[in-house]
């Protein structure tokens, strides 16, 4: 018999499978067992669209006969909503599906809704058994819970590096630090993220669409290019109006927020459904997320070279800003640093 | 049957017990076997003690019965020596031994002796095959070989930085930036050198003691204390007299270089039979041995940490110094990066 464990794993599995596609709602997995047999599985794949538990009780009617789900188990990586929102509550398609017993991953994270589940379950007989999986099914959240508890999205600061933490090469050695690989893998960031935040110096020098490629769209079928937010310290005014990004197909996914105001320009990504957003800025505008205590992630490419020279990367204020959870991943040559910003005040 | 690639990797192992402790010589392992079965291994412990050939064949001896190498083949890292040394050439006791067949890895690095054991050996009988595992065979004399053509010993730059590449940490956040295990891990980057470098500023502000600790020379038993050779712009009448390189029990394995001198101290060092030195030492002196060329790996510590501010790690002159072969290992919550400079003029 496999553990509790072993099939919230399938269900995180499943629930992975939203990341970047289910803003505001937090992406979430859910599978159906009996007698150790995986009866079906679903994940949440867009706000408005059904619920995990929903998909999952779908999917398992659709191959099983009716009636196969008495007695059986479901596993949910977060707490089933017990309220209505744009889709009917799910603990009562729990009950209505006579399913018997509810493992879920971790508590909803509004302190007003936690744990409702498990007393509205339990008292129409269903077992509940919740905390299984908790860090992985936490991470599965973390942009959604932070919005909740602090109104901010999820912020990622993205960047590329010499390992002497240069992020310009000299001049004449050309433009870019990474390779090629690298590159392609900012496309996976970009597709976590609901936004990617610029500055107006990188948009006048570098002119970057800030686009998710077409392919990568039409493999999701359901993702939005990500709103592209621009901080400029001056006028919107002053922003280059040929600029890819007011020009191209996506113009009307262009934000501008003057006066370098980023607290403002995360409160208008929030109030966009944006979860996470993505800071892909020169040395300034980064250093400026860092100094406020802004970022919540950081992805840093490094390249196998050293630079040298005067320019430090992020100037900023002289702090440490330790980093958690880090994962290292070598991409060709060049090796990728995801790791979390301890907040101390948090 | 085992194949040539397989028993030049024990033989490969054997030679890297002797990394840090052979010089002038290089590392050098070797394995006999007969049949597929391993006879007897050994390794070139120390200059002027016997080569690893003739360690392998007495290890042979002492286990089986004279007359056991007839039939046999020894697998060496490097070409056995034809020419009489401190010690009589391999090639007449491995011909002496009885031994069939020699594989070596690499050919000897000096022109004026490469290739000439296989004539040798051919010459009485002896069935010669080379080039086995040749990118970790010259791995292993890659200093000793550095030091033949050039007449320099191999230089390691070692570091410790914060994630954007700052070797100290702002005011009030403590001295150090890395792990106590990452501290740990450069007593054996200790033990691999010859010599430690530092500069006459490093010395003044940090007074380190730059030698191995106790419990890891008993250990080898034959290591001697690394030389310690101080690098300063002034004359060695300006450094502070009781430093500790120039007081504990190992002063006299203390040298100083006067006027910034590069590539008079590296001279130095040679003479003094060092295959190897490491540079710990402040950003002025690693950007002095970045810009100068000299320097042939990095060993780069980064702390799970930002820390901003103005000050780069390394200033001086912009640059790409590419790094190749990178090696990155996880040491707690850092992380090492080990990699070799391209050095574009060779």
């Amino acid at each position: 018999m496999k553990s509790d464990e072993n099939w919230m794993q399938v269900a995180i599995a499943e629930a992975r499978q939203g990341i970047g596609l289910t803003s505001p709602n937090p992406a979430v997995g859910a599978v159906i067992v009996k007698d150790d047999i995986l009866l079906g599985k679903g994940w949440h794949r867009q706000a408005g669209q059904p619920h995990a538990e929903r998909e999952a009780i779908a999917d398992a009617l659709s191959r099983h006969p009716a009636g196969v789900l008495r007695g059986s188990t479901i596993y949910v990586t977060l707490e089933p909503c017990s309220s209505h929102g744009r889709t009917p509550p799910c603990t009562q398609g729990i009950i209505d599906a006579g399913i018997s017993r509810v493992v879920y991953g971790i508590h909803d994270p509004n302190p007003m809704h936690a744990g409702r589940a498990e007393s509205c379950l339990q008292s129409h007989g269903v077992e509940v058994t919740s905390g299984v999986c908790t860090t992985e099914c936490q991470s599965l959240i973390r942009a959604f819970a932070k919005k909740q508890s602090t109104g901010f999205p999820w912020v990622i600061l993205k960047s590329a590096m010499s390992l002497d933490g240069r992020i310009t090469r000299p001049p004449g050695e050309g433009q870019w630090l990474t390779s090629p690989k690298s590159r392609e893998y900012v496309q996976r960031l970009r597709f976590e993220s609901d936004a990617i935040i610029t500055g107006g110096n990188t948009l006048c020098i570098d002119d970057p669409a800030l686009t998710l490629r077409s392919k990568q769209l039409a493999i999701s079928g359901q993702k939005q290019q990500p709103w592209r937010m621009v901080i400029t310290r001056g006028s919107a005014s002053q922003l280059p109006p040929k600029a890819q990004v007011f020009t191209d197909a996506y113009a009307d996914r262009t934000l501008v927020q003057e006066q370098g105001d980023l607290t403002a320009a995360l409160q208008t990504l929030a109030d966009a459904d944006c979860n996470t957003v993505l800071v892909e800025a020169g040395g300034t505008l980064m250093s400026a997320f860092l100094d406020a205590g802004l970022v919540d992630e950081v992805a840093l490419f490094y390249a196998p070279m050293l630079t040298g020279g005067p320019d430090a990367g992020f100037a900023g204020v002289p702090t440490d800003i330790q980093l958690t959870d880090q994962c290292y991943t070598r991409i060709g040559n060049d090796i990728l640093l995801r790791a979390t910003v301890v907040h101390s005040a948090l």
